[in-house]
């Protein structure tokens, strides 16, 4: 029985050729980077390689990306390293209802430190409205954080619009972009968008775990988290991990937006077609969301009963976020919506690698899922 | 012309086994941690069987056994972490002048928050007298930070008699080991030496880089670093890369520290004798020194000149600490070495794979090197 990954939010399976790349830089250039030698300089180049293409993938410079463990680490730095070098200057955090926990969790201990943090309401649809943004930000605002895509429901911020509002508002403001789940499945333009720090994520996009990229623009000052060696500009200290770092550049070299996109456009339409026809469904993610996620709810069977039921053909989607692990969702509480659709509520995402048999194959099994478990109840 | 690596302090090639194991966990098992399906499962399962054996390694509990992206997070989330969560029993933290800049700059940091650290001296041979850790730890001490082996010099320090002084003169206050130089190369019991938290590098041990082990004791309470989701506990949120961790306990599997530790003494000893006919030069770590590290003088040699021309041999060794790319060893300036010496140190460092003729091909390059570059001086 083939497998049906229908989990791509919550990570990819790493390119055949990325993974290989990994494997070639661990066994034959493992060189460290900072050694001065011939062989620590072959993976220094593969570093500033690496740079330059995820750097371009962004249309930004190779000076201003880092490499850090991946985006928790990535947000903390930002979250904790703008509140820490700015505290002078303000006392205000804004962001959403429905970010990521690493920028949630480190807001609220920014919180408990006394900082003021205003989580912006999203509507219905997943989207904060701008008004929001014009209301919350102003003069004593030091940090503006926005995610461009919803890693639960696919709804997509209008960052180019809410950057010009925060410059106008404050321009001193820094404005962070947690673009985990929009990397490589739309083009990002962090320069153009007074995008001050963004970040991304090498799991999420076929490359391997353990290391993400954070674009910080020249001039932002940030309290770094970690302090020991000269690498990195002393930003991001600590052996870099070449192998994974050139792995995920090649898999930032197989982009090809445009192209997936259509793909995935073509799978959710598909996909949102067919449920429309079994009544129980009901969809969670609005029209306007990526077309790589989509969340929906099964009215009557709990997520974990479903998603274990699925399993069991070879199809694997998730309930909420995988960082939460069988926790009440708050991101579609955001959404007020109603508790039996937060409790029975499926989220399936998709990768380039996906085709029309892995979403038969769902739709078979959900359809056998819930002719079965509502016999049970 | 084959490899010579002598470089092995600095980072270590990936084992074939381990490198496998990663390209076959991000090819194949490459579901989230996280995830409550089986995908997941079965990659949560590779990281409580790598969990496992590096606990065993360590002779711990496998709960006491977190994973960070390596030993600068590691140090800096126990120096930041220790000091915060302590903050209010004390103001003092006690370590030494040959820590590894992770140590150095966190405690460094500390110092400009008001905090008031101790570097205590060594001796000549690199290690810190028991008296002065007599001496500095006191009711005020919070934190006691302390390498098992020196990286630049391979120094030891007993640390179970250390550790029994600590905890004499103050049983609240954390001590720390910085254990990454001496993991593999000799048996740690951190639980048996009164090591409340200790730490290890995957790159160090022919592991991946990009990942390493926190031993934090049951019971030690330490603020994290990094919040987020609900990993490892939240003492460190984030995807774990279950990959790079199954593949650092592959190569902890492959450990045989008394038969490496008397394939490096062998090395060791013929490279001193050999080492010794050669006039100018000294040789710079002590007899009781860790035999996988030799530090060396070269008179009137420059290190990074040596460095290069001993690479066009394929023969790599390094200058100093791979960290600190080109500055002045500060561990060397605390063993008081005229500047001389220390601009003409270079370091040979063993690993398991290196053989006689990797010697030989230094004793021959050096030998050359040192008739070439003094006559074109």
């Amino acid at each position: 029985m083939s497998e049906h990954y229908l989990d791509n939010c919550a990570t990819t399976v790493t390119s055949e050729k990325a993974a290989q790349k990994a494997l070639a830089m661990m066994t034959s250039e493992y060189g460290n980077p900072s050694s001065l030698h011939r062989k620590g300089l072959r993976a220094e180049l593969e570093l500033t390689n690496a740079r330059e293409i995820i750097a371009e993938s962004l249309s930004v410079d190779a000076s201003e990306i880092y490499f850090t463990s991946g985006s928790t680490e990535s947000n903390n730095t930002v979250v904790f390293g703008v509140s820490n070098a700015k505290r002078r200057s303000g006392n205000k955090i804004v962001t959403t209802a429905i970010e990521h926990s690493s920028v949630m969790e480190a807001c609220k201990k920014l919180e408990s430190d006394g900082f003021e943090v205003i989580y912006l309401k999203p509507d219905e649809s997943g989207v904060v409205p701008m008004s929001a943004f014009e209301d919350a930000v102003d003069e004593n605002t030091i940090l503006v954080c926005v995610m461009a895509v919803n890693n639960e429901i696919g709804s997509v911020q209008n960052i180019e619009r809410i950057g010009k509002i925060v410059k106008r508002k404050n321009p001193d403001a820094i404005f962070h972009c947690d673009a985990v789940q929009a990397y490589g499945k739309m083009v990002l333009k962090p320069k153009k968008w007074n995008v001050d720090t963004l970040c991304v994520s090498s799991h999420k996009v076929h490359g391997p775990k353990g290391v993400g990229a954070l674009y910080i623009k020249k001039g932002v000052r940030i309290t770094p988290l970690l302090y020991g060696g000269e690498q990195q500009k002393k930003t991001r200290p600590g052996t870099e991990c070449a192998p994974l770092i050139a792995a995920f550049s090649v898999a930032v070299n197989e982009f090809d937006i445009a192209n997936n996109r259509e793909h995935a456009i073509n799978l959710n339409n598909y996909l949102k077609s067919e449920l429309k026809k079994i009544d129980c469904v009901t969809v969670n993610s609005a029209d306007n969301a990526l077309p790589y996620v989509l969340n929906i709810s099964v009215k009557g069977i709990k997520s974990e009963t479903m998603l274990h039921y699925l399993e069991e053909d070879d199809v694997y989607v998730s309930s909420s976020s995988a960082c939460a692990k069988g926790k009440k969702s708050y991101v579609l509480k955001a959404l007020n919506l109603p508790d039996d659709r937060i409790d029975t509520s499926l989220r399936i995402s998709f990768s380039k690698y996906n085709t029309i048999e892995d979403v038969d194959a769902f739709l078979a099994s959900l359809k056998k899922g819930i002719e079965t478990l509502a016999r049970i109840k």
